[in-house]
């Protein structure tokens, strides 16, 4: 077993430790990654703080990771040593059912295995990209473009991931209205997306603060949701919402924004149940959910991202920093993602 | 003007009234039907009884409407007297924007006139097929195709292709598994139309008391919701659930049994709010809403129910009897639809 360190929480809400674990040896198809950076998804802090209900303990954190391959084992095909690679939500799944044959091994029938928080399928917890290094099957890790700054790539692996999909699935491009609801993590890169996917971009914000930003990530409109003339003067405009907020808002009033036969897509994960009025959707207006994506889907949004010059905006922190950074994220003060800077957290 | 013997209530609650209404004086491109058969639908009582809120009054309920041309305006083209017709939920629209170029009249941006309990685009009150006569311009008028009894053809106009709309925009068909969720009205012709369009189709009923009749409907398999082990039977079985039930059901337990991006449309509108958790609706699966359909659509409806031998199965009652059924629907004791025969209102 190779031990690299980390940082980890003991049980549910318990502040950070900076601890030792052990990955496995190599196996045939592994490759060892020394992770570089890892970003911080507000998934993460539901995670850890159980708000989701479950958790492994301890736990660490962390599915956006992007660092350089340090060895590789026998049959390793695609990646050498020095390659700049990154690892998302995901690091095993069945490889035979037919989601995972069409490369949608988020949506594995057996149950893909997640980075962190969740049990190998020979029973062992996994832990996530708040670490040194890692060691995964090389069919769940993808190439990070050489135009892309490792830490900017981080936070793509799943907040990027996240809002492309549905933004590909339901088709935004030209001729499409896409309103973005809330402009942060994962919002930020939705407009970026959408925008180089050729849709009209409106971003739906609760104040006026994130304006001058919207635009510069690419928005056409701006609109602060506060405003309730906002909602009266948008009715009936989207093809496509796509919202980004974990907090459960008015669904109702957001689907009064969409046309006929639009569809409002939630990334954002509220624990809380959702209630919609029937006579909200009767113009055949759909609610739908979207997680992740593929690897394959994942590789292609890295490819589009790097084409297209779309990075997050990050902050950089240091490993002893990240206690306070989950502080700010639930406070909403960040702008747009912290990314752990790894080599910080020996030191 | 032309005055006519209608069944109207007075007031939100009260019982019908055998009263005369005028209908307006045939224009050039208007049908005068003698009305044979009028169809009973739970939207009637919701709408007179209040339940949706609003509601005009004096109100003559009726959009399941079948019965013969009597006179024709000057420049009629379609329509001529003796020809066997129907008029469904709508009798106007304005004819101009996309949705009424595209034939989804049900979606018209200015709002289409609905065949009662709505005002034309000239202010007044429309009345329903709880009468003898109705005047309707030629556009809004289907043709019943012989092979069709004008007592069954009634129900098609509003229950058929509130199912037959949402089914073929799904993609109901070959290689589909279709679950349509409660039998009544709407349930019973939803599984013959999926059926005849080729889906694999489950029935999900209450109880057991309807197996034997959705196996003659055409259904595949029948499972009662009464029995928990039915959800955990068929979790992550269905690529479309057709819930036709008014009442407000447990969503996130019927979402469970939808494979990776199947769709639950709402055709039955429950007024109170519906609530689900976002986590079930994760594997891209949506929760849609569907509103009948448009007059192109309604006469392929009807042509397609002809071909395929879909009818359904119907109790004719006499005018003097329509209080009486109203209180059975809302206890559920009908099978499957009332008919009331128009020729019973003056005797």
């Amino acid at each position: 077993m190779l031990k690299t360190h980390a940082l980890s929480i003991a049980s549910a809400g318990s502040p950070f430790e900076h601890t030792t674990i052990e990955r496995r040896e190599l196996r045939a198809h592994d490759v060892l990654i020394a992770i570089k950076f890892s970003g911080i998804c507000h998934s993460d802090i539901h995670q850890a703080e159980g708000d989701w209900g479950g958790g492994i303990f301890p736990m660490v954190p962390g599915h956006e990771i992007a660092g350089i391959v340090t060895a590789v084992g026998s049959h390793v095909s695609v990646y050498s040593v020095g390659d700049r690679v990154g690892v998302g939500c995901l690091v095993d799944s069945c490889r035979m059912c037919e989601y995972c044959l069409s490369g949608e091994e988020q949506y594995c029938k057996r149950g893909a295995v997640y980075t962190y928080n969740a049990l190998d399928y020979e029973g062992n917890p996994t832990y996530g990209g708040y670490s040194e290094q890692i060691v995964v099957d090389e069919e769940y890790v993808v190439r990070i473009p050489d135009t892309l700054g490792l830490d900017a790539a981080a936070p793509l692996l799943c907040a990027g991931i996240t809002t492309y999909s549905p933004l590909k699935h339901w088709n935004a491009g030209s001729g499409m209205k896409v309103a973005i609801v809330g402009m942060g993590g994962l919002g930020h890169l939705g407009v970026q997306i959408a925008h180089a996917m050729g849709a009209s971009v409106t971003v739906l914000s609760q104040g006026e603060n994130k304006r001058e930003e919207a635009f510069r990530f690419g928005a056409d409109h701006y609109y602060a949701t506060r405003n309730q003339t906002t909602f009266t003067e948008l009715a009936g405009t989207f093809d496509l919402i796509l919202n980004t907020v974990s907090a459960n808002l008015d669904i109702d009033a957001y689907l009064s924004l969409l046309g006929v036969g639009g569809s409002l897509i939630n990334v954002g994960l509220p624990a809380e149940p959702v209630a919609y009025h029937t006579f909200s959707i009767l113009p055949r207006k759909s609610i739908s959910g979207s997680s992740i994506g593929g690897i394959r889907e994942t590789q292609e949004m890295l490819d589009f991202c790097a084409e297209h010059g779309i990075v997050p905006q990050i902050e950089r922190i240091r490993a002893d920093e990240v206690d306070q950074a989950w502080d700010r994220i639930k406070q909403g003060d960040v702008s747009y993602r912290f990314v752990i800077d790894m080599a910080t957290l020996k030191q």
